[in-house]
Parts: C-alpha cells; sequence; structure tokens
C-alpha cells in the first residue's frame, strides 16, 4: 500500500457496542474532531457482548468490498484496561486497528496481513486515556491519524505477524472426500454459515454432494433460498464463497436447532 | 428530472439486513469504491425479514422528504437468485432500484413513477456476482454509477409500469359515510398506522367521526399522542395524513392485540 | 462560540425513534435537502420510547467529544403536538435543539448552558407542520439552518435558563465519608452508571473504599472489567468519571437484578 492509499479519509468502525448508548456517538465525534472530512461507516455494533470471533467473521466477510486505503477501527475488547496490546496491522490494501484478541484470525487464514505495529504513542490518544474505554480514547483517535496520512510506524514498536492460521477447510471440488467442518456464525436470517469454503473458480459438482448436519442430509446444492421447500434445510454456496445451510423463508438455526460451532460434514462421491 | 438532478451523490439504503452482519457494510464498501464522494442514508436496515409490505410503507412514507435526484437502493428479496427481475424505476424527483416484488406499491398508488428498466447490464455488476447476496454484487454498484449520473436506459430494457394501484381508502371529510380499511404498519411505537387516508387541505371534521378497531369504538380525532388518557386507545391524523390510532405513553398493538391486517372502520355522521 | 463555529455542517441526532420505521431517514432528508453538505451522526435512536431521562444521559456522555460547534436535534418528546415548547439552546462549544422537557438537565448540572430561544420562527420549519412528527418538521429543518450559519436568535424570543440542577454527588477523594446515590443509567452490557462522580485530577484512593449496592459490598475499586472474577460485581471509575458497578464478562443488571434509580452508597474510611 503506497501512502498516497492512506488518505482516503475512510473509516470503518466494528464493535460489540450497539447503539443504544453513547459510545459509538462519541467515538465518532472523537474522529470528526480530528479529521473533520472523514466519511465513517458503521460496518456493525450489534457483535454479541464480548464475542471476539463473531466479530472476526464479520470484519473477514465485509473488508475487501472497501476502498483501498480504509482504516477498520474494530473494538471487540474484553480485556480493555489490562496488558492486552492495541495492533495496527496493514493488509494488501487496508489498515486495521484491533485489539490483539485473535479478531483477525481469519485474515491471518487468508495471508492478507503484512506488517503489524503495537499503538502506544499517546501523542495520537485522547488525554486522559480512560481504563474502561479505549475506543473512543485510542482506537477513533488513532483511527482519523491515520485516515489522514499518518504512518503506521508512528504508533510504536513493530512486532511480528502470527504465522498463517488455518481457519478454514477447502472442498475440492473434483474429487470425492469427506470433509469436515463446522459452523462458525449465524447471520440475521438464521442462516448457518460454515468454515467450509470453495475457491472461486474451482468449479464444485452439486451431483453426488451431501451436507450433514444435526442429523439431516441435504442433498446436492441449491442456487438460491427460494429454491427451497417450506421447513426443508437446503444447502448453498454463499456469497463469501463458504458452506451455508439455510430455508426458505425460514431461519435454519430454528429449524435444526443449531448454534455456533455444531459439526457439518460435506461427503462428495466421485461421478 | 433532469440528468443534472441525477448526480447528488446521495444514495438511501432499505433493506432487511439488520445490522448484526456485514451485509450493509459491505454494500457500503463496494458504493464507496465506485463513488467515494457518495452521501449515503440508511433509511432503515430492520425490515423484518423478506416483508415486502412493510419496506414498501417505510420507503413510501420517507422518500418524498428526500433531495431531488436520490437513488434509493431497496433490498428485501426473498426472491435474490430466482428469474425475479430487479428494476430501475424512475419517479417524479428520485430512482428507485429494487426487485419486482411489489415493494413500490404505494408509490404506484400515488402515481409518482414514470418510467422503468430492467437491471441487466453486468458492466456495472461486481464479477462474480454471487446467487444470494444481489444486494452487494447488483444493487449497491448500480446504485452508485447512478449517483454518479449514468442514465438508468444503460442498465437494460424499457419495461412497462404496472398500472395504478388502488392500496389507499379516502376519507371524504365534508361528507358523511362509512369507510373500511386495515393496519398497514404498526411503528416503533407501537401505532397502529391504516390505509385510510385523507389528501392533505381537505378539512376533515373530528365532530361525528368514530374509528372502530377490535371491538373499541374511539370517538373524534386527537391532535397529540400527550391528549390522551392511559390505556385508552386515541385516534389521529398522523404525518403522513394517515388515520393512526395510538395510545397516550404506551403501546396500542399491546393495549387492543392489534396486527398488520385488522379491519378498521371509520364512520363519519353528517353534521 | 463565535459565528464561524456554526457551519461546521456537523448535526448528531438523539431520538427514541429506533430505525425500523421511516422516521429517521425522513429526518435526514430533509436536513440533506436544505443543508447537501451536512455530515449527520446518529448518537442514538434507541432511547426507550419517551424516556427523557436515558436520553439525557446519552447526550451527556458523548456531546463534549464533539466538534466545535455542532447542532444536536434532539428528539425524545412525549409531548409532541401540545404546548411544550422545543428550545434552542447555546452552550459553551454546540448548540442543543430539544422538547424543553429536562433532556438538558446534566448539562445544566454542568453549567455549560450560556443562552436559549424558543424555536417559533416557523420560516424554518417544513409546511405544513404535522401534530405527531415535529422531529421531522421542525428540529430537522431548524438544525440544518443551523448547520449552515443561521443564528439562534433568529428562531425566537430569548428564554430564561433554568438554574443550575444538581444531578451528580461528588465523591470527596480525601476525606472520608459515605455518598449515597442512584443508578441512573444501564449500558449494552448490563453495567450500572451512578450518579456518584469524582472531578478528573482529584486522586480518589480505592483502599478503604466500599461501594454498597443491593445487599453487597464491593471492595475497592477496580482498574479494568477484566479484572474481576466470574459473577463476582466490581466497581470502576468509568470513562465519564462516575461510579460504575459491572461484571467481568457479565451483565451487572441481571447478576445484581439491579435497575435505574437503585440506591447506591460509597463509604470511604480515613486512612
Amino acid at each position: 500500500m503506497k501512502s498516497a492509499d492512506r488518505t482516503t479519509n475512510l473509516i470503518a468502525l466494528l464493535t460489540d457496542f450497539d447503539v443504544k448508548d453513547g459510545f459509538v456517538g462519541a467515538m465518532k465525534g472523537v474522529i470528526l474532531k480530528i479529521n473533520p472530512k472523514a466519511t465513517i461507516v458503521d460496518l456493525t455494533h450489534e457483535i454479541p457482548p464480548q464475542d471476539v470471533d463473531a466479530a472476526a467473521y464479520v470484519l473477514w466477510s465485509a473488508y475487501s468490498f472497501f476502498p483501498s486505503g480504509t482504516v477498520f477501527a474494530v473494538v471487540v475488547d474484553p480485556g480493555v484496561g489490562t496488558k492486552r496490546q492495541i495492533l495496527c496491522t496493514v493488509g494488501r490494501n487496508h489498515i486495521f486497528l484491533a485489539p490483539d484478541n485473535g479478531i483477525l484470525k481469519y485474515l491471518e487464514a487468508d495471508a492478507v496481513l503484512t506488517r503489524a505495529w503495537e499503538v502506544k504513542n499517546d501523542k495520537y490518544f485522547l488525554s486522559p486515556v480512560s481504563s474502561t474505554f479505549h475506543g473512543r480514547d485510542i482506537l477513533a483517535p488513532v483511527a482519523a491519524h491515520l485516515s489522514l496520512g499518518l504512518k503506521p510506524s508512528k504508533l510504536g514498536r513493530r512486532v511480528t505477524l502470527p504465522g498463517q492460521r488455518r481457519e478454514f477447510t477447502y472442498l475440492q471440488g473434483k474429487s470425492s472426500g469427506k470433509f469436515l467442518g463446522n459452523v462458525i456464525h449465524i447471520d440475521r436470517f438464521g442462516n448457518l454459515i460454515t468454515n467450509l469454503r470453495v475457491c472461486p473458480h474451482v468449479g464444485l459438482s452439486s451431483r453426488g454432494l451431501t451436507v450433514r448436519i444435526k442429523s439431516r442430509a441435504i442433498k446436492g446444492l441449491s442456487q438460491a433460498y427460494a429454491q427451497g421447500s417450506a421447513n426443508m434445510p437446503l444447502a448453498l454456496l454463499n456469497s463469501s464463497n463458504l458452506i451455508e445451510v439455510g430455508v426458505k423463508n425460514g431461519s435454519a438455526t430454528e429449524l435444526l436447532r443449531a448454534k455456533v460451532g455444531d459439526r457439518v460434514l460435506v461427503e462428495i462421491k466421485s461421478r
């Protein structure tokens, strides 16, 4: 990423703050005081309290659609006020500010991160810094300065990136086999999203494919939710190229009483 | 609408995506990649899943307050991935991008729509287009291009607008009579909004008027919610010129156990 | 505040409208029609219906982080359509448009308000003005005009500010004593926020301090939520310098079955 990229003025916020209190508003006020030209996008603030895994999934599913240079400020931070670090991690096209608590795990799995720095330089923080609201006092002002072109290296010591994580299981569309995964996210419609992934441009044949979840066997892949039948689960390849289980005009999580972590098995029989 | 109107950079989003996932964020990222100067307004993302009628009402109640040239991207789309069309419909002052599923019905009732085109030209779509998330892959990028001045005719074939629909029942304030309608929307406060409508500037006398709903008879119209008594329903002419049933500091839907579709009868006795 | 400050184009909205209907969207449309360059920030729209106290707290907790010149349009308004006044109140750095119903009480307690005017001049309102939606028809357009530099004195008669209110109890960190307060807000995480306040830069010793709430005695203050033990309430000084009761990775309101209004006693023993 060239430094010119870093002046897009675009900041995306991802928190578990909900919007019923003034937390998110205060963060936006802080940002706009420092960079009045900032465009602030709410990725979501409805992450369940302290649910780092949910935040990791939502960030991964959306970040690549944002313009080059976007600064993501990610505040799901059960360890706020403790010794946990806040990192500024630079990816191929984006900057991620977040506590060092695994929230970038799917980005690490995709090897999109290139360098990271500690966020320690209190020149770019509010003063004083509270012990309970680093979103407002550290991440918001630092994001604003980054959106104005501040180099991440000004924030603190360079740190080593963790090694590439294995979070996804890849289905090889052309061979037979069994692939075991899990439900990693349940979306607003009750769809069950798994970590079973298909590379784009790799053909995955629907014939001979069975998805097994909660004692159900779903034969083949659908193209659309509307192709299913009422109260019958269907499987499809979702818009993030992950195997997903849904139900036409209904909720798969309710129909199957499924939850995050449940096992999902995909069987592909040779043709 | 002159083409100059079409470069307001203003895009309003209306979906049933909720904001707990990254769906809305991804749409905004796509828009800002194409038009970095876009101003994006969330009309709402809290439409109940697949509730096309609720979306139709919310759109109708709010659109006319937006600047000329605003592009509305409406994504309540149970048929995503099927053969249902997406249309770009131009009204007197605004542009509406939406699946062809009745979501514009109240606009059709008001005869504000003038022309429509299919949205088929994949030059303006993301590539590849997923089968489950046309909001991100089709409506967001097309909205962004329209906000930059793209002519709707570039999107596909011109299609015929449906005939004018009859969705409202008009009360004639100066005559007596009985007017039958339905609850068409329940708002956040539990107010019951009906399709019984009064033209602005037509005087509607509160005297001799009775609203009947769920075995209750409400005499006369109030000017304000605060004019009512606790636990007593009141009727008023709401900010969209529709007859509405509410209750002071309470919820009419809870008090009356009323729901969308319930019958409402207005009787006006001659004076 | 100099008049130059009043052209920041920044408007913050605080309502109890929720975002499921088109209320907030319509307000934004109205604002952008009048000031296309306005930056609109949602402080929150999730205030419980008609809960003026909750709105007062959220406004107070966040306003000072916004740029000088920000116009706050506050619409929690059970008296809409009655004779209650709408006021334009100017503080040291900000402008507040709100019904005169106590919603500014914490700002009054902090003596940040300097002058106030009635909002009566319908030249700056939509026409016609509905009796049920002054947020759209009065506060939104007036906020837009103020964001363009309109002087508040153009809106109506100057009115007298109420005297300074006493809403907080100040803990004197260096002396012993008992300080009685209440829970005034419960945040999204279930933390119990009290009106027991510590001036910044006044050292408050954690030693010898006990917080009593709902038959529990919490000894000392923690620095971070994560310092607590599971299912054990902890007390800390929150990011607004108020005594707050929380619980590590949990909800204090659920653990203690506490609610707004509950008594909280802080005892400080001499060292």
